[in-house]
């Protein structure tokens, strides 16, 4: 009986965990908060500082293999984590996916077209780009960290005290994104992309399928399992893309489950926990079939007051995170509703 | 954010530790077992004996509702725990389907046809039935205490050292199982039955849908609606009967949730387990409908070794439930297979 290790107490460990007993495998969650959503719902939890590696060591000694639920975990705990334990996706993709920059290099590398982006010069190159996004290198999310700037915006400065990157502004036609799967024995396998929609920075809704040509969904998959198998992953990966007319540009990677991707809990034969967790474990993956369509809902903040009124709806997959205090912008759960 | 206690620490438990944890509930296992399947997905485990009233004063205190996920724990251990905190399905109901003489005395008083069954004068009532099933009154499971009398057989003695009960043996076409929910509110929801196979006196598999008439199909869910409201049931219940051409005959309840329902947790929009936990917090009952055909097959003793071919399979929904022993007998986990 294996013991799966996860970092990090969110509502992604949560139902990692939760997937991972489905399978029936015990699971151990190390996080630096106390009470975190995961760690009601396993019967071990370390709570200490990321940079805590006595902790760390005791965590490896009662696991077997260990992953992430997000990427903002220090690289450094990764590294000294796979050190010890059996432990994926392996340190290095943490450290690309960490930095807008490295994660963009990486991309273009490979051959993958992202949006234009520049590491330094930004008021020249605000003017070439007109309208532009300038983002924080790191840590980075839920829209935090970024500021959309005008060609007529005077920057007070090239130098700040964190590595920043502009990226020329896109106007996107939608967003997509694709989850993406690879197992021990090198086994890949997409999920069909679904439509974001955002609102106040913050993911919303995520639609299933979503509203492009059947060549763009090809295509985004396809990108997809190259982008999985250049990292050389072992997890899940979530990877979202800008959709102009008929071309797509990657917007961003992150190498654990991801929020556009729980439509697939309720959806799909295999949920995207469920792949992660046969992914590491050296099972092969599971179906990524949709057997449904429909949409998933965030609840965001007081959204989730309005709780009782998907109870009520037979198509509704409820789906809490045992959160205590609904602050704004905080997700507190989602729904799956089907067609 | 309600805390769910549950008595018993089986793989029933589990799984509604799991499904409580979904809906974003925290969980708390009551069980006389150290390292139960159950106690392993969930934060907080008393493991004490079920007469040990301090224990269950300690239970009491720090859950909102307590259900059980089987059926013989002492009475009076339910009646205690009922004293203290919000307590479904209600302790009486319990005493009735502990005693298979009590369930069906109960079940004919409300017009319910059973088997012919006596309590007493065994030797003259087997010549009367011809052949027929002698069970002990209490504590039976898996066809654990039961012996198929013959005609011909004689039995040593009319007095046994515990209560049983003879029942004239019934040649039935099918077993079926309906599983039916109500909530504190009143609302009632029967699941379609599904047909039931056994071997060795196990259940092996349940699949839907019951190979019966649709007439029989609404008369089994009516069964089943009228005796859990006779019941005054908050929670989940099992009904097994017997189909004998266009008959039925109730053989057995089991007041939570029971091995054929588990396709229900891939085949649903809501499982008997989710069920169960939305009936005794107070919210909706869910719709009970089948999204998809197949059957539950039950993975027993070392089934569990072939396990990799369900793996294989993308039509398959694997469940196991975490125990370290594969013993004969033994249910290790069960597989949702769709048609």
């Amino acid at each position: 009986m294996k013991t799966i290790g996860i970092i990090g107490g969110g509502q992604l460990g949560r139902m990692a965990c939760l997937a991972a007993h489905q399978l029936g495998f015990r699971s151990v969650i190390f996080t630096d908060q106390k009470n975190s959503p995961a760690s009601f719902v396993t019967d071990a939890v370390i709570v200490a500082d990321y940079s805590d590696q006595k902790a760390l060591k005791e965590f490896c000694k009662i696991v077997d293999v260990v992953s992430f639920e997000f990427e903002n975990i220090p690289f450094e705990t990764a590294s000294f984590v796979a050190s010890c334990v059996d432990f994926h996706p392996r340190a290095e993709i943490l450290k690309i996916t960490q930095n807008r920059i490295l994660e963009k290099n990486f991309l273009n590398e490979i051959g993958v077209t992202t949006t234009e982006y520049v590491t330094s010069n930004f008021e020249e190159n605000l003017k070439e780009f007109g309208k532009a996004i300038l983002k924080t290198a790191t840590m980075g999310y839920d829209g935090k960290g970024q500021r959309i700037l005008q060609v007529s915006d005077t920057l007070v400065s090239d130098t700040f005290s964190t590595e920043m990157i502009l990226e020329k502004f896109c106007p996107f036609d939608s967003e997509i994104s694709v989850m993406v799967a690879r197992s021990k024995a090198g086994e890949i396998k997409a999920y069909e992309p679904l439509t974001n929609i955002h609102k106040n920075g913050i993911l919303d809704e995520s639609h299933y399928p979503a509203k492009i040509s059947e060549g763009l969904k090809i295509k985004a998959q396809e990108l997809a399992k190259k982008i999985a198998e250049k990292l050389d992953l072992v997890g899940i990966l979530a990877v979202e893309m800008f959709v102009i007319g008929e071309e797509i540009l990657v917007n961003e990677l992150a190498p654990r489950p991801h929020n556009s991707g729980h439509f697939s809990m309720d959806a799909c034969v295999t949920s995207q926990f469920e792949q992660l967790i046969r992914a590491i474990t050296g099972l092969p993956l599971g179906s990524t079939e949709f057997h449904s369509k429909g949409y998933m809902k965030n609840l965001i903040g007081d959204d989730v007051k309005n709780i009782e009124k998907f109870f009520q709806n037979p198509r509704a997959k409820i789906h809490l995170y045992g959160k205590a205090e609904a602050k704004p912008g905080r997700k507190m759960g989602h729904v799956n509703i089907f067609e």
